[in-house]
C-alpha cells in the first residue's frame, strides 16, 4: 500500500479491500472487549486542522489512542501558520518534532498532496476543500458492506449538495472501484460542471430513483450556503430533496439510509427516518473510528517501533 | 451504585459514603507515591464542555489519566454543536466513538440528565446551569471529613450568591444526606425562591452565625453579575458578607474555611484568611482530583477492560 | 542541578554541559528507533501557556510524552486566570492537581521566577516577556555542538531585533558560559540599552562580521512591530540585515546558518539560504524535542515514581 492516504480515487481495489478487511478484524477484536492494542506504541500522530472539525479530529484521536499512539492536536488557527508561516515550514517542523503521521484537514483542495511531497512520514487527508475525504468514503463503504454483505452491483444513491461535497466525490470514486453503481441526485445548480466525467449516473428525480436503491445517502445541507443565489430555498430544498417519511416508504424494504453527520433533522432528513432501524448513522460514527484505526495501522504498523 | 452521577440530591447515604471511602483509599495509595493505577486502561473518558472551565476540565482529565484512561477533550464552542447539532446527536456520536464516560458541563440545568437517557455509558455532571455540581459537593464533603473527622451533626455555613450557585445547592443536598446541618447566609435577593423547601436554615446575619460554625464556605462572587439590580454594590457586599480578619476571629478555633475557587481575594475572602492554616482551599483542589478518580473508578471500574 | 529551569543565565557550565550530554544520549537512543522511554511514567507535566505558541507547546508535549509522562495543556486565555485569578492561585491549583512540572510561557518577564517561589514541583520557563527562553538557547547550543564539534572559542553572530528577543538574550548568556564569542548585529534602535553589560560584542555592520563567523543566527522579524517608529522599513531591514544569497557567500565555507523559526522567508532570510545544507533550521526543531526531554528528565527523573 501507498505510504499516504490522500484520495479515495488513488486506491486500487485491492488496497481498498485490504483496508476494509483490516477494519473488519479490528472490529472483531474490539467486540471481544479488547479496547486497546499496542501496535503503535511510541508512534506520534499529529492532527493538523486548518478548519474546525471536532468530530473528525476526535475520531482520528480515538483511533490513534486505541492503537496506543501518542496524539498531538495542532489547531492551525491562531498559530504561527496563520501569521504567515508556510505549509511547508509547518510540515517540516512537525516531522522534525517526530510526527510519524500527519492527519490534515485543510480548506484548500490539494493541500494534503503538497504536504506529502515534503515529509517522510505518512499523510492522511481528513478533508481538503471540495476535493476529497477518503476516510469518510471508506467508513461509508465499510458500513454498507457490513449491512448488505457486499458492494458489487449495489445501487447507491447520493442526494444533496454534490457541488461542495468532498464526501460525495470520494464516495463516487471509491464505490466505483468497489463495483457499486452510484447515482447522484441534486439540484442542477448544486452539481459540479465536471460531473459528466465522474463514474456515476445523475438524476434530478429523487422519487424515481428511490425504489431502485440499496443505499440512500443524504448529504448535509450547509445552512450558511442556503442564501446563495444558486441554492434553492430551505422549503424548496426540503420538499424536493428531503428524505421524509413518504419518500422513505418508497425505498425497498431492505435498503438502508446513510448520512455523514451532523444532520439537520427536518431539513435533508426527517427525524424518524434518521432514528429508524434501517439508518446506519450511528454505526457510521463507530465505523469511522474503526476505519481510521485500520488506515493508521496499515500506514504506520509496518515499521518497527 | 447508579451508572451516572447527575445530582448530589440523588445520592443515597451509602452511595455517598462509598465514594468518600473509595477516595480515602485512593488518597492513601497516592500518598505511597503510586501515581498511576491501571484500572481504566483502554477506557475512554470524554470531557464535553459547553462552558469554559479549565479548572474542572483539568481536574477530571488528571483524574482519568491517573487511572490510565484515555481522555478526549471536546470543547463544544465552535463545533458542529454550535452549528445546530442537537445534544442528542452529539451524545450518540461520542458514544459511537467509544466514550465509556461523558463528563458534561452545560449552561442548561438538566442537560446531563437528558444526556443520560440517550447513552449506554456513564454520564458525570460537571456543572449544569444553576442546578448541580455534584463532584464539587463530594470533594467539599471529603475535605471536611478529612479535617473534622466526621460530618454527622457538623454545622456548615455557606455564604454568598446562592441564587446562581450550583455549588451551594449540591452542597446543601449532600451535606443533609450525610447528617450535617447547613445554614445559608446571603442577601435576600441572592436566594432562590425555592430555598424554603431546601433542607437547611437561612440567615441574613453572618456575624451571628460564625461563632456556631464548624465550617464556613465562601462562594465565589461572579463579578460580571455585580452590576445587576438585585446585586449589592461591591463595597456593600464585601462589608456585609466578606470573610475578613475580624470575622475570621469570630469563628471557633478549630473551624475551617472553604472556597470552591477561583477566589476574588479581598472581595468575598481576605487574602490572609485564604492563606491561613485553617483554610482548606488548596486541599480542596487536590481532593477534587481524588474524588473524581473515585467517581470514575466506581462508575467504570466494574466492567472488564 | 537546580529544581527549576528559569534562566540560561543561571546555568553553571557543568549544568549546561550535563543537559547537552544528556540530550546527546537521548538522541542516540532515539536513533536506535526507541521512541518512548518509561522514565516519567506517572508524572504529570502541565503546559501553562499565557501566550499562544503552538510550536513550543507541541515540542514540550512531544518531549514529555516520549518520556511517558502525562501531559495537560492549560491555555490561560479564556480561563479563570483571565477573569482575574492570580498567578499564585493558578500555580497552587496546578500543583494541588498533581503537576510535577509546570512549563510556563508568559508575557511578563519574571513570571516563571515568581511561579517557582510558590510551588514544590519544577518550573520550566518556555519564554517570559523579553527576558529569557532558556530551552531555545540550549537547543541552539546543542545544534551548534553537533555541527561544529564544540563551542569553545566559536564565533556566533546573532542578527536582528535583539531588543524584543528573549532568544537573543538567552543565547548570549548561555554561549558565553560555554566559551563561545557572541557578536550581536542589529539596528541601533533594536538593541536594549543594557546591552553594554552583556558578555558580547555589538556591531552595526553585518557584512564585516560575516566572514569571521562560525555561526550566523537570524532572529525572526515580528511583522506586527514593523510599523513602529523605531523600526526600519521592511525593505530597509531586509536590505541591511537580511541574509540573502550574496551575504551567505561571504560566510566561511563551513559556517552554519540558524533560525529559531517560524521564518519570514525573503525577509530576514532568503529561501535558498534557509533550505541550504548548511542551514540547521530543521535540525533545531528536532533538537528542541531532545533538549526538552533532557531537561524534563534531569528535573523530574530523580524522584521515584
Amino acid at each position: 500500500m501507498n505510504r499516504h492516504l490522500i484520495s479515495a480515487g488513488d486506491l486500487a481495489k485491492d488496497d481498498a479491500l485490504l483496508i476494509l478487511d483490516t477494519a473488519e478484524e479490528l472490529a472483531s477484536v474490539s467486540e471481544r472487549s479488547i479496547k486497546k492494542l499496542p501496535t503503535l506504541r511510541g508512534r506520534t500522530v499529529v492532527n493538523l486542522f486548518f478548519e474546525d472539525s471536532t468530530r473528525t479530529r476526535i475520531s482520528f484521536e480515538a483511533a490513534a489512542k486505541r492503537l496506543s499512539a501518542d496524539v498531538i492536536n495542532f489547531s492551525a488557527k491562531g498559530s504561527s501558520v496563520s501569521k504567515g508561516e508556510s505549509l511547508k515550514d509547518t510540515a517540516l517542523t512537525l516531522e522534525a518534532m517526530g510526527a510519524d503521521a500527519v492527519v490534515i484537514r485543510h480548506g484548500s483542495s490539494g493541500a494534503p498532496h503538497r504536504l506529502a511531497t515534503w515529509v517522510h512520514g505518512s499523510v492522511v487527508n481528513a478533508g481538503d476543500g471540495t476535493h476529497e475525504h477518503p476516510t469518510q468514503a471508506l467508513l461509508d463503504a465499510f458500513s454498507m458492506r457490513r449491512r448488505l454483505g457486499g458492494l458489487e452491483g449495489r445501487k447507491v444513491t447520493i442526494v444533496g449538495d454534490v457541488l461542495h461535497s468532498r464526501v460525495a466525490r470520494s464516495n463516487v470514486l471509491l464505490l466505483h472501484t468497489l463495483g457499486a453503481e452510484v447515482t447522484l441526485v441534486a439540484p442542477p445548480t448544486l452539481l459540479p460542471v465536471s460531473v459528466g466525467s465522474w463514474p456515476c449516473e445523475v438524476s434530478y428525480d429523487l422519487d424515481a430513483v428511490l425504489p431502485k436503491s440499496d443505499v440512500v445517502m443524504m448529504l448535509r445541507v450547509q445552512k450558511e450556503r442556503m442564501n446563495a443565489a444558486y441554492f434553492p430555498s430551505e422549503r424548496e430544498y426540503s420538499r424536493r430533496y428531503g428524505l421524509d417519511r413518504d419518500r422513505f416508504a418508497k425505498m425497498p424494504d431492505d435498503a438502508i439510509v446513510m448520512h455523514p453527520g451532523p444532520m439537520n433533522r427536518g431539513m435533508e432528513i426527517a427525524a424518524e427516518v434518521a432514528d429508524s432501524a434501517r439508518s446506519t448513522i450511528v454505526e457510521q460514527v463507530a465505523n469511522g473510528v474503526t476505519i481510521r484505526m485500520a488506515v493508521l495501522y496499515l500506514l504506520l504498523g509496518g515499521e518497527s517501533a
